[in-house]
């Protein structure tokens, strides 16, 4: 090609750099804490082998024809008991069936961003939302994360200088920093997406993974101008290699994203819709959660545990109530990108997701996702302990005076 | 909501009516010919539930797990050969496979269209591609279609006084009017994509269900300068339900397209790619091809037998070598559209999709793509009958010197 072919959003998803920190972990003896991998033991592999086997006898159900493209009817009827059991009032036609939670960002931000778009997001917030919000070239405005959520006066003063089309936030255990928000701030965020006239978008992949605490309403149960559009998925909770998620919202939101997936991919596979269904019916999503819960919550003390215990001085790791991550805040100067690509990975056999991926203007390279749920608790420990010997090399120089 | 929230492109796509056409096939008294469905009963639904159960019983697999997104590379093994048999090198590498070759499109023209690049399409094209590029906001470039494809001259005219990007193609079959590409222009619209620097998009699902004549060689196979980009689908082939298809190309493509994957979709299911890989495995898909060509090719000739001996005078149905739509041209000042929703639905309960909706521009009012493969035989000789009953109002009074 003579001239500049790509558009600019791809060159923009190159120079992301996330493939990078993915294509490490083809290493086999690789340990990474980079991806958002569930443990693959606690997949209900023969249930979900059985329900697709189900799938295939019921030939009244034709599986391998088009169907619907909002999803099979029978599985949005069992998500939105679900739902409401939640506190979220949902009935079936609120709910959009969609590939994985991720095809649901992507179809929301078609939906409603057109280029140059105000668009606000949480600083850190989960790349693949940035992947996705990148194909329409969105204004972003970055919002500094709190331990108990988004910021809300830096939120209300973009909301007051800038015009905004959609918050985006992942109110519980949010990727990356497994922060929760509070239920004041959620009450504050809803205020101020009426007063300010903005869609928000909830991301919520990890909610039913809660170890300890009070679960909070959900952002669309406190809203009351039909405002927000409200994300879910099977990945975390079932298996993401079904590739199923959800999209919940009123009529209008739902019926536009149906004409929009069109475009997209015609509709999700009813095969996979009709399975898990059928597994829903069969088995006991609760008892499974709980299994999730509480081996999930021991592999989070292990990491937050042995990084405690051997982090150099000026490290620090939160320790989340839930979720797939916890989040390393490194010293002022510290690029854990750098040292990553550098030495942590080629010579220590390490992986994470460094900060700078995390947020939209690339601009803080000091702290890095770590996660705890795709690996085995003694791998775990043998990882931290490797990253934090790795790390005292950039731990700063503690003057002497600090030591006495 | 105070403010228009939708994107340019939502509200384009509500209004492109296509949803209406559908909305129609709820009725279970119609006999559609407006979807493009395969015959079900085609399904090689056992040999899928056992494939799908072996995925499952293959443990080492671990389907239920995120993969790499360019998909099972087994798969995309198999397929690479099947590739290479019908004349277009292909490696594994070449690949990447998508939720059916509609994601395809929808993730070349993310990779390609910036705003108001400009993009060629044939007139009339197929209206799911138009809905994934109306996304990018492309500007359009209307092709008329001949007989034996995209009008050559006409298309060099606008090649030398726009700048396009693109040119979209579906040179096997066309969607919607049937037309084959003959060899002369395939290779003309390569000489003038290298002459003018364009990538060319070539869209092929139905190029393995030919009846009769000889296949032509793909726009890739031609290609020497690494600017086609080819797609295929299992959607026409196997069953749609698997939402199945495939990108092929140089690596630079390949590479780029699997990064906004990330952003769309993360990847496609695994266990569905297992499961078509353990079917091609285990079964002969060249005798199912063979099946399908007949039953489809017998359907045909009745639908197009049925329309030469019942349309009025004036209205005249061509008769294609494959796939899966004859083109119904009705006289000047017939609105297809208009008369469909008015009366031929609501009426005679017969659908199909009028030729408005299949250019960008909207223009075009005086056709009709009809599906032969959905509906069986004594239902489509039923359905034209109606049909052809129906137009017999709108065909133009003959004068009577005509007549003599």
């Amino acid at each position: 090609m003579k001239k500049e072919i790509f558009a600019k959003r791809t060159i923009e998803a190159a120079q992301a750099g996330i493939a990078d920190a993915f294509a490490a972990s083809n290493n086999t003896e690789l340990i990474s804490f980079a991806g958002g991998f569930p443990d693959a033991q606690l997949f209900p592999n023969d249930e979900m082998g059985e329900s697709f086997r189900q799938a295939f006898t019921e030939n009244s159900l034709n599986v391998l024809q088009y169907h619907d493209n909002r999803g099979y009817a029978k599985l949005r009827q069992i998500l939105a008991k679900r739902l409401t059991a939640d506190g979220t009032n949902t009935s079936a036609d609120d709910i959009i069936l969609t590939q994985g939670a991720q095809q649901a960002i992507d179809l929301v931000a078609r939906m409603l961003i057109n280029p140059g778009d105000g668009l606000v997001v949480e600083a850190p917030t989960y790349f693949g939302a940035l992947g996705a919000f990148d194909a329409y070239d969105p204004t972003y405005y970055e919002i500094p994360m709190d331990a108990d959520g988004m910021n809300m006066h830096a939120l209300q003063k973009v909301l007051m200088a800038h015009s905004v089309k959609m918050i985006y936030t992942i109110p519980d255990f949010q990727n990356p920093t497994g922060a929760v928000m509070s239920l004041a701030k959620r009450q504050e965020l809803i205020r101020l997406a009426n007063q300010y006239d903005v869609v928000v978008l909830e991301d919520s992949p990890y909610r039913w993974l809660r170890f300890s605490g009070k679960q909070l309403p959900t952002l669309r149960s406190l809203d009351t101008e039909d405002r927000v559009i409200s994300l879910g998925s099977f990945s975390k909770i079932l298996a993401p290699g079904l590739r199923l998620g959800w999209a919940t919202g009123g009529q209008k939101w739902i019926d536009a994203i149906a004409t929009l997936k069109n475009g997209a991919d015609l509709e999700s596979p009813f095969i996979t819709m009709v399975a898990v269904a059928n597994y829903l019916s069969n088995n006991d999503l609760d008892a499974h959660l709980a299994t999730l819960r509480k081996i999930y919550a021991s592999k989070k003390d292990a990491m937050v545990a042995a990084l405690q215990e051997n982090l150099p001085n000026g490290f620090t790791v939160n320790n989340p109530q839930g979720g797939f991550f916890v989040w390393l805040q490194a010293p002022a100067g510290v690029d854990m990108g750098q040292i990553m690509k550098a030495d942590i990975t080629p010579n220590e056999g390490v992986a994470y997701i460094p900060s700078q991926n995390l947020y939209p203007s690339k601009t803080v390279c000091n702290a890095a996702r770590l996660n705890f749920t795709g690996e085995d608790i003694p791998t775990i420990q043998k990882g931290i302990a490797r990253l934090s010997k790795a790390l005292q090399k950039y731990a700063p120089v503690v003057p002497a005076a600090a030591l006495s």
